[in-house]
């Protein structure tokens, strides 16, 4: 039934991906079709069973097939939520052949199911217990600094009363406010209080951001790989991404002014400080020349600043908004990073009429913000407890980054590729060719240890021979045997 | 200058703001344009000066003109930022020639002025010092169970470890989730857990539902007058409102069918029980009615249940997804009203692909919710101390509600109408003929008095005779002092 046109160019898994989502595109293999079983095809086409079996698991990956137990791998729908569809509770027969309106089958999902694995993963946190946690995107949840949280939390249910309770609307909290320029122009950025609104995160800052500046099909220039909650949210908005790789100093500077001159954009999203998920700084000559881009072509920048306060020594650049003239920087920072998940407070730096766009923004999208987590936040942080607090994360998220280090050394096998990191909580993996990300995940998966696939971070999910790595919220003993075991793993699959 | 042609059956301070209006939309009057003062043009026109007055009133409210103290009244641009356009701290004449990039100033708000003062004013809280705050839109702070939140607060920080500040994503706390699908069956609605979606609060179920289901261009049928947090998000995603008008059982049957028939919606927008701002209660025959031609024209409906805890008394028909037989009904309800506003804690329950579609989408919109805080209400809602805290409040606004039917009895002149209601926080209360509403607003505020403006409550806000009131959130004889300056300051109007 099936055939491949060896190219030579191209691996045979990938060859069977390509081929087999060309005849499900085509209609040639309609939602339900049972697919050849692996050892099956792989006699077929005279392919070894592996080879097979990880263009299955790829293809499983991004939801276009599905293996059901023994009875076989099944062709999808082009989009199946991956929960059964009916109640919970009802009979088997009800879960098969769930009902629901027109109106509900019809809704076309923006989402990416490759981004959604990978995302639903991330957050989930680290303390689940059977798992290495590699995949988690923050902190360690074990040195937030309880003590001095719950003390100010107090202090502000016992003296601030009942207004403690209540909205925080508009701009959010002056004295957090009043903080967050302080700390800000101690940064290099000149920003008084009433240029910062206070946000429930930095992923609402960017959804915020996008609604106020875009409109389907607007073209958006982004580091590449990048942030999957951002693509996240562009895709929503309808508009379409424009990936630029990443050197040692940046966004490609060649590869950047190509799509200024030619693609329009209407916004540049950029990571400047611990770019995620490559851990890169941008340098402070490329933030110059990048500021001086955006006033020459018009294009506004946000910079989500998201990590600034783990770094492990050497200096970095003040942020990108500290090279701006003229007002194009959309500065974005957050406590989800670096202090605590479940504050959901961000901030943004903006004046003027986008300034007041953002407020009505927030406003629509959730009226206002806790007035309990804000005055905590202030009381905390005006206590002076963070310092303190991001000194001592730095130095041991640097020393588990050290181990990490060691461990991808001593683990992984040639043709495998990663740099340090001067700060931030992750390393980027490159794994050797033909190492099937999706399948590692899921063997790794088995063996108890979690990552985030690299495809998640590409516009164009596929697969991408990429892990992404918290070394920050694992332990130094656990993150040796967890890159033992994905070592490991990987070792196998290129020696088949 | 100006002049006008009195039709008889228009008043003239409204003659005056359609002819201004006019001349401003034509380019006659261009921005910066002195007007005349409002003695001037009383004499050219031969009108009272309080004609004038009050249309100057209404045009600066809807951000048309702006007076600027002793130098005059002047015309607006289309738009302009409330607040002046540049750093503070600068000097005036950086003030007055604020310099924002062109993308900037080319952003188009989608707000709507008189919306976005009512809103801005509705969120500050009742606990404005000065202020007798029936602009407010929830409960009374004063009545939070302090003791018993800080209980479960405490509880949850000293227990449930690292986990309690870290995030809480996809559907939402799973313990909460149980408290609500019990509460939910209670009040005859068949949930289960995992029916149920945890949102940051109502505002933002509506904002994810908009997202999900329209497009721009799309229709949305809402009661009018209706919630003005569901306006803006509805003008946000560029969708057309079509408000159906209400009688004592809910919308107008006539009307709704009409709209259905000819205007194709993709949305029904309904507050049912308690309904924002009017407190009526669509009964359990319209109810039925509603779902079955939701059925028949393959519209779904969202219920806006905010705040059916608080009653008086009198039996109110179950939520309206207890009449839905199909998956129709789209019913959220929240903790913001009835309880405290600072969890920035809702829920909607919804199965299959839309289900699937909001986890996606409130992902993108913020990550994930506060662990925290969904901890946190969870363990208060556990203790049970939640059913005497609803009892004790609608007890105590049960009693402001009577206070205020009286006040109002005694103290508005003839020609005003309202009707009590039999639970929620507001009433809806209709001034006499020719009384602007925005005018009485600037009075009223100037004597200390809040009130939020009926205009905003209007798809198309323009002078609307109406006020509404909250009596939840105010002391019985503060109650009585702020109706009687309204009733006086009405009176005067009236009497002019």
């Amino acid at each position: 039934m099936l055939t491949l046109h060896p190219s030579g160019t191209r691996p045979l898994y990938a060859q069977i991906i390509e081929t087999l989502q060309r005849e499900i595109a085509d209609g040639n293999l309609p939602a339900g079709t049972r697919l050849p079983s692996s050892r099956q095809l792989a006699n077929d086409l005279h392919v070894s069973r592996i080879t097979v079996v990880t263009a299955y698991a790829e293809l499983e990956a991004v939801g276009a097939i599905e293996s059901r137990g023994g009875s076989g791998t099944y062709v999808l729908p082009p989009w199946t939520p991956p929960r059964p569809a009916g109640r919970s509770g009802e009979t088997p027969a009800a879960l098969l052949a769930p009902t629901f309106p027109p109106w509900q089958c019809e809704l076309v999902p923006t989402v990416n199911m490759e981004r959604e694995q990978v995302l639903g993963q991330v957050l989930r946190g680290p303390l689940t217990p059977d798992t290495i946690g590699f995949a988690w995107g923050a902190g360690d949840p074990r040195l937030i600094p309880m003590t001095e949280f719950r003390r100010a939390l107090l202090n502000v249910l016992d003296h601030d009363g009942p207004a403690a309770l209540g909205p925080e609307g508009g701009t959010g909290y002056p004295p957090l406010r009043q903080w967050l320029a302080t700390y800000l122009r101690q940064n290099g950025l000149d920003a008084t209080p009433d240029d910062i609104v206070i946000t429930g995160g930095t992923q609402q800052t960017i959804a915020l951001v996008a609604a106020t500046l875009l409109q389907p099909g607007d073209r958006v220039i982004t580091e590449e790989p990048t942030w999957p909650g951002a693509l996240e949210v562009f895709a929503a908005a309808g508009a379409r991404v424009i990936g630029i790789p990443l050197d040692e100093g940046g966004m490609r500077h060649d590869r950047l002014v190509d799509a200024l001159e030619h693609e329009q954009p209407r916004l540049i999203y950029t990571v400047p400080t611990f770019q995620n998920p490559t851990g890169a700084v941008t340098s402070a000559r490329r933030r110059q020349a990048l500021c001086a881009l955006a006033e020459q072509y018009g294009v506004p920048i946000f910079e989500d600043d998201h990590v600034r306060e783990v770094r492990f020594g050497q200096p970095i650049p003040p942020p990108l908004a500290a090279f701006d003239r003229r007002g194009d920087v959309i500065h974005a920072g957050g406590f989800t990073k670096s202090l605590i998940p479940s504050l959901r407070i961000g901030y943004v730096v903006a004046r003027g009429p986008l300034r007041e766009a953002l407020i009505a923004r927030k406003r629509t999208v959730d009226l206002f913000g806790s007035a309990l987590m804000q005055r905590t936040l202030a009381t905390f942080l005006e206590s002076g407890a963070v310092a303190h607090h991001w000194r001592r994360i730095s130095r041991i998220y640097h020393r588990r980054h050290t181990v990490m280090l060691r461990a991808l050394e001593g683990h992984f096998p040639p043709g495998s590729k990663w740099s340090g990191v001067s700060g931030g909580l992750v390393l980027w993996v490159r794994v050797p060719e033909g190492v099937s990300v999706a399948a590692l995940h899921d063997a790794a998966a088995t063996a108890g240890v979690g990552f985030a696939r690299g495809a998640a971070f590409f516009a164009k999910p596929a697969n991408q021979p990429y892990l992404r790595l918290n070394f920050a919220a694992v332990d130094e003993s656990e993150i040796d045997r967890g890159i033992a075991v994905l070592g490991h793993l990987v070792k196998e699959v290129v020696a088949m």
